[in-house]
């Protein structure tokens, strides 16, 4: 071992593991010794998961994780639970850490160095900075061990309740339906306000801006809190929260808006997004971006730095559609970091070029997809573009669960290139996005899409796929711009 | 109407219907006089739902069709149902015409002068020419006639039966279950069996071909073969038919292959595939190539011709991919060739630049796709090429309805080029290959694919979607070749 290399991973999931696991199979453990360094209880799991997970569909925590410790451990990869970098050295080249927790003693701190350093140390949930955020019964759900901690509460609750009024918490009046207020509704608020009433809670769901789902422009958002509603999600927009009041034992029960409204909450779901855990970079002196991403090259090297490598929720990510550099949590990024930078750290070669703004959802049968850009996006970057929507189904009409899906398309003024797609609907319409994020990633316009070769059957697609039938209106929409 | 110019469709379908009904949309009837012919009793239908129209998905013919003769006549369109064009004078610009089926009566016919011509003729059902053929109960099922002379026969069939074993035909013996030959497992033997099986017969497929669906590789027909097995379809592969045998009253009673095989059949259905319908064009000395469709510029006039126009079945394609023209029936190339044929005429411009070979199908609830090249297919062209398999899930793992799917990845040697990607799998996994459709017409190798932004949620797919998991494998597989 004496001449082997030292690869140091911050971060136990997506983008550490990947990156570790990937490397292993171009390095032998004589040539590069790896150690994973991980602050939670758990290695590469499914964090979009956890809603599933909280609504019953996913059984343990365990169907989350792809790969234990252990499991890793097997495979010739040293895993360090419970323990937290606390300093990185960049000159000497050198990791502080301790085991998690620890804050109060120095003493259990050592110092690890390295030849290559992968920061792959993800996000946080963004906790606003409220009156009564941190009183109990406020969850936050990006890691598994807070959706673990969320599970038991409910759980607890729920125990709690069967057994009578008297076995129940302080304030918690007896035959009431519990109470949940979900603070944010983007696609963690959404799906787990869709969990939440799958678990037997009212939910109210609170969110500053117009219409939910604001990663939509507000004409598509409209459609999706149709959907929630009509599950008996109470959806509140416009909604300004200033205020989280606790009982005397230090438990949530209301949540306050600015206009002096309290909702009562048995727990509290913030789902207000995350931010790149980036707080050991930073403190170091690594380039981070308007986002708070660390910026990295295309190989995933932070930027200025040879051996040190970063990806996943903890950077940035180049939009190739806004010709910008912007902070993207997903799970499907962060393990294609991984991949690229084994492959770089292994002696082989990979890039990530970047995204396009992909994602989908649902909220119970509504599909939710986007990918580029949203008009308002467009606008601040000073794209002029034409949008067209347009209303079809996901199967030939006549086809038996046909059912109504909304297609919103922006292209560019002049070049008719596309520029985004949003799509609302039922059953098979969330995945179409994907012809429209390859269709971005090759610029084609959408005069050039009208004419793609798409699969056409009717259990599967009108004879004009709804993709298509909006390149249709989106070419006769920039023509006339043209014109005009 | 003096200074009128007309426009004559052949053909009342989807690339007919569409030329008429664009062009109308551009051009007032002051200026432009539009009749089309049809010979048969349907316009603007879907021939692609007459399996599921069978089967009792879709409940009447009408639901099949978009528009009717009346409804397009009252858009401006002289719609000359049940007339036939019997010969074509490029020289004098004109169409002789005569009713449907009036093959003694030259009296009732007329000659019909044009500006623009449109052939939209479609294709005809390939019908061997084998001892019995014609015989009663035999169908095609290419037009909504003879959808509905199928549906007529098999429920004449059903009702006798229920009057009791005196009450049906000679020859079908009392009690017995009903027995459907299918002759073809391509598409439409496909899904014919299985409407066939829906309504209570007993199965048999007889194809040539080492395994159903030669649109997809042997290795990837074996899996539609192992599902339609698990239906309850006989599927007989090697089958080479040489006679249908027949009763007395001339109905037919078996099929027989090569090796003396006799297999009994109440009703025989042919699904070898459809040819271009151009006895017309051919005998007025229009060019046709190799797979005997009209050949057409990319604005689908007919070469050399240019008052001539021609589009759907009855036509080759370009093929980008394969890079030269080929006959491809399908109804969403139809009506984009009749879009762009009405832009054209209408004095707009448009062409229709190729197709890449996609197709999905299913059969009860799996799915089969394709998209351009298969594995033959490719060696034919003379394009050296790698070919990876891997199976992968449509949703994450963990997540309640993840099904298995396959996917096959075609890559050219050295340049890494896309050449085709084929999918069997369940829920969800067709459409997908619409992914690998635009990545082919926008020339992405594999490896570009490997970082495409592709929609992630756990209800929709793994962290790794099945088709960047091909992606990868054939990524190196193609570096592999390269070395070796």
């Amino acid at each position: 071992m004496a001449d082997a290399q030292r690869m140091v991973v911050i971060g136990g999931n997506a983008t550490g593991m990947a990156a570790a696991s990937h490397a292993r199979r171009l390095r032998a453990p004589d040539e590069l010794e790896i150690v994973v360094l991980e602050r939670g209880d758990f290695t590469s799991y499914s964090s979009c998961g956890i809603p599933y997970w909280v609504a019953g569909d996913v059984g343990r925590a365990e169907d989350l994780v792809v790969r234990t410790p252990q499991e890793h451990r097997r495979r010739g990869l040293e895993v360090r639970m419970r323990t937290e970098a606390t300093a990185l050295d960049v000159e000497r080249r050198r990791v502080r850490l301790r085991p998690s927790g620890a804050e109060a003693d120095p003493s259990g701190e050592e110092w690890l160095g390295y030849d290559h350093l992968v920061l792959a140390t993800g996000a946080r949930p963004v906790r606003p900075s409220l009156p009564g955020v941190d009183a109990a019964g406020v969850h936050g759900v990006q890691t598994l061990d807070e959706g673990r901690a969320l599970l038991h509460a409910l759980e607890a609750e729920e125990a709690a309740e069967a057994e009578g009024p008297e076995g129940g918490r302080a304030g918690h009046a007896s035959g009431r339906r519990r109470e949940a207020v979900v603070i944010g509704a983007g696609y963690i608020g959404v799906e787990m306000s869709e969990a939440l009433v799958r678990r037997g809670y009212a939910v109210t769901v609170l969110d500053q801006a117009e219409q939910p789902m604001n990663t939509l422009d507000p004409d598509m958002g409209v459609l999706v809190r149709e959907a929630m509603e009509g599950m008996g999600i109470t959806t509140v927009t416009g909604a300004d929260v200033t205020a989280l009041r606790a009982s005397a034992d230090g438990h949530v029960t209301e949540v306050v808006t600015g206009d002096g409204t309290a909702y009562p909450a048995d727990v509290v779901v913030l789902g207000l997004g995350v931010r790149p855990e980036t707080a050991l970079a930073r403190a170091a002196g690594l380039p981070v971006g308007d986002s708070g991403g660390l910026l990295t090259d295309l190989t995933q090297r932070v930027r200025g730095h040879r051996d040190i490598w970063a990806g996943g929720d903890c950077v940035e990510v180049l939009d190739l559609v806004a010709g910008r550099t912007r902070h993207v949590a997903l799970g499907t990024h962060a393990n294609k970091h991984g991949q690229v930078i084994g492959a770089n750290v292994g002696g082989d070669y990979a890039t990530f070029p970047g995204v396009v703004g992909t994602a989908v959802s649902k909220v119970c049968d509504l599909e939710i997809a986007r990918t580029g850009l949203l008009e308002r996006q467009a606008s601040d970057l000073g794209l002029r573009h034409v949008a067209v929507t347009v209303e079809s189904t996901s199967r030939a009409g006549y086809f038996p669960g046909a059912a109504p899906m909304h297609v919103k398309m922006l292209a560019e003024h002049r070049t008719g290139r596309l520029l985004g797609v949003q799509i609302v609907g039922r059953e098979g319409a969330g995945k179409r996005v994907d012809v429209a994020a390859v269709a971005l990633t090759a610029g084609l316009t959408v005069e050039q899409m009208t004419a793609l070769d798409l699969g056409y059957a009717p259990p599967f697609s009108p004879v004009w796929d709804p993709v298509l039938v909006a390149a249709r209106k989106a070419t006769t929409a920039v023509r006339r711009a043209v014109r005009g």
